[in-house]
C-alpha cells in the first residue's frame, strides 16, 4: 500500500522537481495545465471546465486531503470515502477490547453513532496563486548555494506566516513547482471535527496484508467512510456535540455500474514526490548506492524485530506498526530496483542525457550558457556517494534508534526554539509545535530497550568502521569493538530515562543549557553528537542549494532542447492523471487482467491471516448474492481494478472517475513494478490499483447492512 | 521437478490401481488400448499403427527407461535425450574439483570423450503378455486378506524368477494393471554401458532451482544427452572400451520447428502411480490426515537441515540432496492440498460415489453382489486413521533417522536372507541384493550425527505421546521426557559405529544372532524395535490384502454402473497421453500463456543462484542470436512449453511429440496445481511442462558448440 511522504515545508525535502514533456498517459498534471491535454479526445465525455474551473464550482471541489491521504466527498452531508489504511489510526483509536472495530468493522447506525476520528483533519483547497517573484526576490545572482537555499526557505516561511495572519483559521503552504524557478501559494481550510462512519473488518480492509502489498492481482477492500463536521455557523470547529455535517460546495457522484476493461478513467489526488527528470547521475546514485543501502538496513531491522516478536508477545504488539512500515518501504524499494532493471531505465536516462549533452555542445552559445551542468550534477552525487555511509548512519542514529532519537529531538528543539519563529526548522515553529511534541510523546509508547540496543549497537559498529577522516568523534565514548559497545550500551540503557514520558515532557520546556547539564547518558550523547548532526544538516542544505541552482540550469537546457511544454514533478499538491482500465504482462508468459473478483477472494481464502475472509462474505459469494453489483461480463462482483494512470505515494484514497466524472473506484496501491513511478513512467509496467466501487457498495450493503449510506450517496440497492 | 517413485515390486506399494472412463484429454493409456482413442480425430496426422504395433517396429521402440526416468532414442547410434535432473548423478559422478561438469556443463567432443554414467542402465521393453490367470490361480475364494496378498506376491516372484531363468540377461516384472484382477508380465533388456554425451551447465539445466520447481512459467533447460553402448556382438555388456554404440530398432525424429499454442501433442513415458479412482474415503484420508502429516514433518525437517547448513559448510554439502528431495515432495504435497481444495475434488468424488451407492441400492441383485463395499472401504481408512500417527512414526524411525535406519536395515536383511529367495522382501532377493547394499553403503557418506539426533529426538518425543495401547515399548529405554531423551541420545550417538562403512559392511555378512549379540546401542535398539516394525509390516500386508479384495468388488460395481471401458491407473509401465499446447488460469485475474522465451530467462536473471544464467547466454540473447530456433510469432527462442496432457512422476524425460510423431519437447515437470494429477485430472489445472526442443537445440549448438550432435540427429544448423 502507499503512504504519502509528508513534506511539511517543501524545501526540507531533497526532492528536485523537474519537467516532463506531455505524453499520452504519463504525467500528474497540475489543475491549471489540464486544459492543454484535450481530455475529450482521450475519452472524457464531459467538458474539462466541469472538472476544474477556478471561478466556479467544479469536481475538484469534491476532493479533500485526510490523514495524509486523498479523500472524496460523496454526499451533500460531508460523507467522505477514502482508504481503510488511511482510516486505520481512527479505527484503532475508537476500538476497545470489548468493541474491536479493527477486527469486526465499524458502522454508525445513525449520525449520533459516528465516533470522533481523533487527530484527523480534512483539508480543503480554497485557492492558490503564483508567488515566484516574491520568493525569488530573496535571492541575488552571485549568492553562494547554501545561502541561497536558506534565503528561499526563509522567504517561504515569511509568506506562509504572512498569509496565515491575513486569513485567520486558514493554513498556507508554498509549493516549489519548478526547482529554483516557480512557486505557488496554496490556501487551505482545515476541518477539525472528523468522524468515522463505516469501516469494513480488517479481514476485508486489509485482506492479503503484507503478502499482497504492492501486488496485483489484489483483493483488498481498502475503503472506509468518514464524515466532516463544522460549527453551527458553518465554520471549522473543534469536535463538539453541537457541530453539524459539513455541506460541501461539491461532492462526487458514485457510479454503481462501475467500469470495464479499456474504459477511460481519470484520478484526482495529492501525489507526494516524483523525481522523473532528475539527472541520470541522480538515478545512478539512487539505484547503485542509496536504495540497496536502505533495502539492506530495513531488511536487517525487520529481521531483528521479527526475532524479538517471536519470543515476546508484548514486544510483538509494540513493533508491529514499525515492521509494517519498514516492510512497506522494503518491498517498495525492492520493487523499484526490479522495475528500474527491467525497464532499463538507467540506460534510457543516460541515452537521453547524451543527446542533451550533444545538443549543448553543438552551439557555442549553449556551451557558454549551460556550461558543464551535467558534469556538475554528477559531481554532486559523486561527492554524496563518498560520504553516503556516514550520512546514512548519522540520519539513522537520530531516527532509527529510539533512545538517541528522543534525546536528540528534545535538545534540537531547545536549540531551535531559541531562534525567532521564522528561522526555526519547520517542525519547531509555533504553528507545528504541538503536533511535533504530540508525536514525540506518542512514540515513547512503543519503546523496546532490547531491540533499540540491538539497532543502536549495529549502527555504532558500522560507525566504528568508517574510514579515517569520516569518524564520528562523539560516538567514540561508546567503544570501537563490538564487545565494548555491547557492554557500554547495557550500562547506558540501564540508566537512561528518555523513555519516561514525564521526564521527556519536562525536558520540552527546558533550555539547551539546562538540558546539557543533565546526567542522563543519552542526553549527554545527544549533546556531544549535536555538532556532527548539525554539520550534516548544514552540508545537506549546501547540497540542496547547489542542486537547486544546477537544476534551474538543467531545466533551461532541457526546455531549450525539447522545445516542448512542461509539467512539474509531483509535490503533494492537487494533480490530475488519466488512463484506462488495463492489464499488463508482469513476467514472461504471464498476463494480468485488470479486474479481480469476489471469486478471487474465495480462492485466496485460507482461513489464516492475512487471507481469512469473513464467513458471511464466503457465504454470500457461495450463493452468488451479488445484488446489482456484478460485472455483466465477469458475472461476479469486481473487487479491484487496474489502470495505467500515473500515481505515486499520496494518491492513496484518490477517487478513480469514469468518462462522466463519476466515482468508480478508490485508488490505494500500485503493482510492484510500478514503484518505479517515482523515477519514471513505463507504459508496460506503470499500473495502479483501486478498490472497485461495486465492491465498496456490495460490502457496505451486504455485510455492513448500511443501506442508508447507499441512499445518502444516491445509489439504489 | 518430478521423480519417479520406484516400486520394486508392485504389491509393496499401498497403491491401488483403478479404472477411468475414456475422456477427451484424461488418461495415461496402456499402448494396447490406444487404438480405442481415435487419435486421428483428435489431431494425430500419422496412422496409430506407426505409434504402436506389437508385430512391427513402431515409435514406442524409440522409448527407454533411464535413471528412473523416461528417455528417447534420437539417433541411429543410440543417442538418448532425457532430463538434466535425470542425468544429475552421472554428471556429478564424472565431475572433479578441477573439471566441474555440474557447474560448467559437459560436452564429449567425440565418442572417445564420452564418460561412463556409473550405475545407469537403459531399459528397453522387449515384450509383454497377460499373466492374470497364472497369478490368480495362487488364490482361493475363501482366503483371508493377508494370506491372499502374500500368495499373490509370492506367485509374482515365482513368475519373475522363472522368466528370468528362461531368458538369461533379461529382467522380468509383473505389473498389476487392475487391482486383484489383471496382471501383465513385462520382459526388459537392460543396457549396462551408458555414457554421458552432453549436459548444459546447471545454471541452465537447473535454472530457477527449487524456487521455480513445480512452477509455471518455467525457464529451465532441463535436458541432457546420453549414449547407450553394447558389446561388439550387439548384446548388453558391462562398460568396456571395445563396446560399440547401440543401434536401436527405432529412434525418434527431432522437429526443430517446434510447436505453437493449440497444437496437438502426445507423450510416451513410464508414469509412476496414480490413484484416480480410489474411493472418496481414501482421498479424504489422504487430504485430511496423511498429506498434512507429511507436509508438517517434511517442513520441520527442512527447517532443521537449513539451520544446520547455515553454520556448517560441510554439513550443508551433505544435507543439500536431502533438502532438495524433501523440498520437492513438500512443495508437491502443498500443491496437492491447494489443487484438491481449488478443484473441490473431494466433494466431486463424494458426489460421484453417492450416485454409485444409489445405483447399488436400487437393485436387490446388486445389493447382494456389492454389499457394503463403500462402507467397508471407508472402515479400512477409518481404522488406518486411528493408528496413523503410530504407523507414521514407525516408518520414519526406520527411514528418516539414519542411525536407526542403518541398524534396522542390516538386521532386517540378515533375518530376511535366512528365508528362501522367493519368500524374501524384494530388496533382499539375490537379484536385488547388490543394489540394496550399494545404496546402503552410499548413504553413510551423508550421515550427520547432530542432525540425525535432532530428528530422532523429535520422533521419540512424539512416540512418547502416543495414546496408551499404542505405545512403542522398545523405545521406552530412551526415555519419555524430552530432556531424558536428549541425554540418552547424546550417549548413544557418542558410542555407535553404524555410520562406519567397515563396520556396516561387516554386518552385512553376519547372521541375525551374531548381530543381536553386538554391543552397539543402535543395533540393540533395532533388534528390540524389530517386532514392532514387523508387526506394522504385517498389518500393512493385511490391509493391502483387504483393500485388494474390496477394490476388486468396487471396480466391478463401477463398471456395472458406468457401462464404460476402463483404463488402468498408472503403474510405471509404458503409457501414452495426449493433449495440446495450452495455457491456464492459475489465479483470479492471471492468465498463464503456454510458451516461455529466452527473454524470460534474461528477465528472471538476477546474477544470484538459482537465477544466474551464464554470461554467454545473456550475450547471445542480447544480440538476438537465435539461429533458426526462434518461434515465428514470439520472435524469440521458446524455452519451455505447457500442455494439458496427463502426466505424473516417472514422466520425467518423456518425449513430447507433435502430430507427425516428431519430438518437440522433453517433459520434466507439472504446474503447481497439477500435482493433483495423482488423484484426478482437471481440465482447468492439469498442465505439464517440457523443455522446448528449440531450446535444447539452441543451447546445444550456441552454448555447447556441438554442431555434430545436431547433425547426428539430422537437424541442420
Amino acid at each position: 500500500m502507499i503512504f504519502a511522504s509528508r513534506c511539511v515545508v517543501v524545501l526540507v525535502c531533497l526532492a528536485l522537481a523537474f519537467l516532463s514533456p506531455a505524453q499520452a498517459d504519463e504525467g500528474m498534471w497540475p489543475m491549471s495545465e489540464i486544459h492543454r491535454l484535450d481530455l475529450n479526445a482521450k475519452g472524457l465525455r464531459i467538458p474539462v471546465t466541469t472538472i476544474y474551473n477556478p471561478n466556479q464550482v467544479s469536481l475538484v471541489d469534491g476532493i479533500v486531503q485526510i490523514g495524509g491521504c486523498t479523500g472524496s466527498l460523496v454526499s451533500a452531508d460531508g460523507l467522505i470515502l477514502t482508504n481503510h489504511h488511511c482510516a486505520f489510526g481512527a479505527i484503532q483509536d475508537a476500538s476497545t477490547p470489548e468493541r474491536n472495530y479493527l477486527e469486526n468493522g465499524f458502522l454508525a447506525r445513525d449520525r449520533a453513532d459516528e465516533v470522533q476520528a481523533k487527530g484527523y483533519t480534512v483539508r480543503i483547497t480554497e485557492s492558490y496563486s503564483d508567488v515566484s517573484q516574491r520568493v525569488l526576490s530573496a535571492v541575488t545572482p552571485g549568492m553562494e548555494a547554501g545561502t541561497r537555499a536558506k534565503a528561499i526557505e526563509k522567504r517561504i516561511k515569511e509568506i506562509v506566516l504572512d498569509t496565515e495572519a491575513k486569513y485567520p483559521g486558514k493554513r498556507a503552504e508554498v509549493a516549489e513547482m519548478f526547482v529554483g524557478k516557480a512557486y505557488t501559494l496554496f490556501i487551505y481550510t482545515y476541518l477539525k471535527d472528523v468522524r468515522l462512519v463505516f469501516a469494513p473488518p480488517r479481514a476485508i480492509g486489509e485482506f492479503g496484508g503484507e503478502d499482497d502489498n504492492w501486488v496485483w492481482p489484489r483483493h483488498t477492500g481498502d475503503f472506509s467512510f468518514f464524515r466532516a463536521y463544522v460549527g453551527p455557523n458553518g465554520a471549522p470547529a473543534d469536535h463538539s456535540a453541537s457541530n453539524v455535517p459539513y455541506h460541501p460546495r461539491k461532492y462526487l457522484q458514485v457510479a454503481p455500474q462501475g467500469v470495464s476493461e479499456g474504459d477511460f478513467i481519470f484520478i484526482f489526488g495529492y501525489p507526494g514526490r516524483t523525481f522523473r527528470h532528475n539527472a541520470a547521475s541522480y538515478l545512478d546514485y539512487e539505484y547503485r548506492v542509496r536504495m540497496p543501502m536502505v533495502v539492506a538496513w530495513y531488511g536487517w531491522q525487520i529481521e531483528q524485530m521479527e526475532n524479538v516478536s517471536k519470543s515476546d508477545a508484548t514486544a510483538a504488539l509494540k513493533v508491529a506498526p514499525r515492521i509494517k512500515s519498514l516492510s512497506n518501504t522494503f518491498k517498495n524499494y525492492r520493487g523499484k530496483l526490479v522495475g528500474i532493471r527491467r525497464t532499463e531505465m538507467l540506460k534510457k536516462k543516460r541515452d537521453d542525457e547524451s543527446r542533451l549533452a550533444a545538443f549543448i555542445q553543438a552551439s557555442a552559445d549553449r556551451k557558454e550558457k549551460y556550461g558543464r551542468v551535467l558534469e556538475d550534477l554528477a559531481r554532486v552525487y559523486q561527492k554524496a556517494e563518498e560520504t553516503s555511509e556516514r550520512e546514512f548512519l548519522i540520519q539513522q542514529l537520530t531516527r532509527g534508534a529510539d533512545a538517541l532519537r528522543v534525546a536528540h529531538t528534545v535538545y534540537d528543539a531547545a536549540r531551535e526554539r531559541q531562534k525567532p519563529d521564522v528561522e526555526r526548522e519547520s517542525a519547531y515553529m509555533e504553528r507545528n509545535w504541538k503536533q511535533t511534541t504530540d508525536r514525540l510523546l506518542l512514540s515513547l509508547k512503543n519503546f523496546h530497550p532490547g531491540l533499540d540496543k540491538t539497532i543502536l549497537k549495529q549502527l555504532l559498529v558500522r560507525a566504528a568502521q568508517l574510514p579515517d577522516g569520516q569518524k564520528i568523534s562523539a560516538l567514540a565514548s561508546l567503544g570501537v569493538e563490538a564487545s565494548a559497545i555491547e557492554q557500554n550500551l547495557a550500562r547506558v540503557y540501564g540508566t537512561t530515562r528518555v523513555s519516561d514520558e514525564t521526564f521527556v515532557r519536562d525536558l520540552l520546556s527546558k533550555s539547551p543549557d539546562q538540558i546539557a547539564q543533565l546526567d542522563d547518558p543519552f542526553i549527554r550523547l545527544a549533546v556531544s553528537f549535536y555538532p556532527d548532526s548539525q554539520a550534516l544538516k548544514e552540508a545537506e542544505k549546501n547540497r540542496s542549494g547547489e542542486l537547486n541552482k544546477l537544476y534551474g540550469l538543467y531545466l533551461d537546457a532541457k526546455r531549450d532542447f525539447l522545445g516542448a511544454d512542461f509539467v512539474p514533478d509531483a509535490n503533494s499538491t492537487l494533480r490530475l492523471t488519466f488512463g484506462s482500465i488495463k492489464g499488463y504482462r508482469p513476467a514472461d508468459a504471464i498476463v494480468a487482467t485488470p479486474i479481480t473478483t469476489l471469486s478471487g477472494v474465495v480462492e485466496k481464502h485460507t482461513g489464516q491471516e492475512p487471507f481469512d475472509a469473513p464467513k458471511e462474505l464466503l457465504e454470500l459469494a457461495g450463493r452468488k448474492d451479488f445484488g446489482r453489483f456484478a460485472h455483466p461480463g465477469l458475472k461476479d462482483v469486481p473487487v479491484a481494478i487496474l489502470y495505467d494512470a500515473d500515481t505515486t505515494g499520496g494518491n492513496s484514497g484518490s477517487p478513480v472517475l469514469n468518462a462522466n466524472g463519476q466515482l468508480v473506484g478508490v485508488n490505494f496501491d500500485r503493482a510492484w513494478e510500478a514503484t518505479i513511478n517515482d523515477y519514471g513512467w513505463s507504459p508496460l509496467y506503470s499500473r495502479s490499483i483501486a478498490v472497485d466501487v461495486r465492491y465498496v457498495l456490495w460490502v457496505t450493503l451486504k455485510l455492513g447492512r448500511a443501506a442508508h449510506l447507499l441512499k445518502e450517496m444516491g445509489v439504489a440497492e
